[in-house]
């Protein structure tokens, strides 16, 4: 699932508590006292003297508009690859494969999966009103790709916010693989 | 062996009783008590509250059109990738190969086997008709393609059916590669 | 290093005694008991009911030619794929890696190393003959393709053995995508 | 992270004491006795009977030239393919990914990383010395490549020369992936 990343899972709605990995951490050594709690503001309200990951804003953003459970972040080769390829169109429509079934609420290969890529910023917040705008334009996307940098998708449980992201991975792939060889 | 797909075997012939994968859940994380017992009409014979694959029809139609004691259906890039780039021409010739000597009843590589594809569909009772046409069309086949889904196999044991599996991933990620440099 | 292949380590010189994988066994599941103990015209020689690899006689020649104390064959995706692009020339160059300082007897990356590629039979004596006169034509050769097959090769050891075929694993998948990007 | 390859670890200053890897031992193999203590000049001053790297010398000069803590070099089949298509130009230019970040001292994906690259030699002192005038030609570079041969990294940490080398690794492929798409 890439080589680094960042994962949040919702722990309480009211007032909102959001379970972050820190930063910094190679997430296959994260350990449960590492995970970080966090409010709304993205502000530490567990005794803690770790930082919140960067993007934790991005990840209160996608929980706030979406009502997502859980939210994973991932880099990998062919993500990179792809939101980098795609930009200019602003998106990748991923259309006519059986593993769209695997998305939430998707019935039918005959779906035609439109996810948004985002321009890189390390302006966290102006980066955050982007995918709120993205987000509300595109009521129906399951995930978006930020340029040259990597994935996002969520799920009610971190569970279906992995599956979500392991079928847009190989979707991905697959899509990469294909476009070559047509063109070649 | 790809990020999804399904199993069954063959338990009883008479009357039919075959052991199923269920659905939504993982394969890697499948146990013993998770499998379905099915009749030849796909309905749950288990005392069992899951619900079988939506595509047990294509399973019992494999096993009853070529007796085969186990299917496998697999999910993967390679073969995702080839059903489509070859969906035009019906399917997909591999030649010359030494590993189609493991496939069952092949004796030597100068052998041609053709991998029909079939145009994927959610309608699995019209998705079966197909495939036992496809089936009885060409009768030699060790399996056959679904487009921009999967690859189908089987064998007398669940250990051949997934040598067949194994051969049809290898030969189609050779061909992608060797067409792919024979292009470029 | 493939999904199948066969291995042979020498015994015993006077007279000649070879452990043999048996045919039609899974390598990643060999057991000791299935090593068949063969002699110099691939009769078995333990008491054993298994059956010989139909490759065994290729074994045999390159102990025999090179005084190689153990064999080794693999399939692998790349070394399928190269074997059929570069058969026209009859073998491929491998020039200027460092890599090949792994080699025995090779102390510089600034080597030539030819690896002929034979085309594939199932006469195994007609073969095992054209595997002589390849091995005495190229006397500096560590290893040899079988066209859309794979690859042979050899050491005094089956550590050396092994360190040679995946160097030339390395260098078969190096030199395609280099040629890949290049054609590009 | 490759095949072979190569590591040292500064234990001592003054005088400088590096712990380094043997010569022909597999890393993945690697035991603690087997790691050999030297000096400045490569001599070894542990009690061993082990035979330096080859490659000490550039390894120590690193460490001179550089004050790093670990130095960590690996081959791989896409730094090994970069290293040849970019050698004309003398290095690669990584510009624009998030993952850059993760290289000492980067705080934002807005960054262009030159990675250099040296032609391959066996004359140890004089490689050296190239490395010696690549490193300070080259103040802000992170690591530097060796044609047909293999990437060097290094940090205050071996932790640190890791995460340089996942992250180099990473970033040669996707820039190798989507050269090629775009050319295609």
């Amino acid at each position: 699932m890439g080589t680094s990343g960042n994962l949040s899972a919702v722990v309480q709605r009211e007032p909102l508590r959001v379970a972050m990995s820190p930063s910094g951490v190679d997430k296959g050594e994260l350990t449960a006292p590492q995970v970080l709690l966090i409010d709304e503001n993205a502000h530490i309200v567990s005794e803690h003297d770790g930082k919140p990951s960067d993007e934790s804003l991005l990840h209160l953003r996608i929980v706030k508009e979406r009502g997502a459970g859980a939210v994973l972040h991932t880099h990998s080769v062919w993500n990179t690859t792809l939101s980098d390829l795609h930009a200019a169109e602003g998106g990748v429509a991923i259309e006519g494969y059986e593993m769209l079934k695997g998305l939430q609420g998707v019935r039918t290969h005959d779906h035609s999966e439109w996810l948004p890529i985002i321009d890189n910023s390390q302006d966290m917040p102006a980066l955050a009103e982007v995918v709120r705008k993205t987000l509300n334009e595109h009521k129906a996307a399951h995930g978006f790709l930020l340029r040259r940098h990597g994935l996002y998708s969520w799920g009610d449980t971190l569970a279906q916010a992995k599956r979500h992201i392991e079928i847009f991975e190989f979707l991905l792939e697959t899509m990469g693989r294909t476009a070559l060889m047509k063109a070649c």
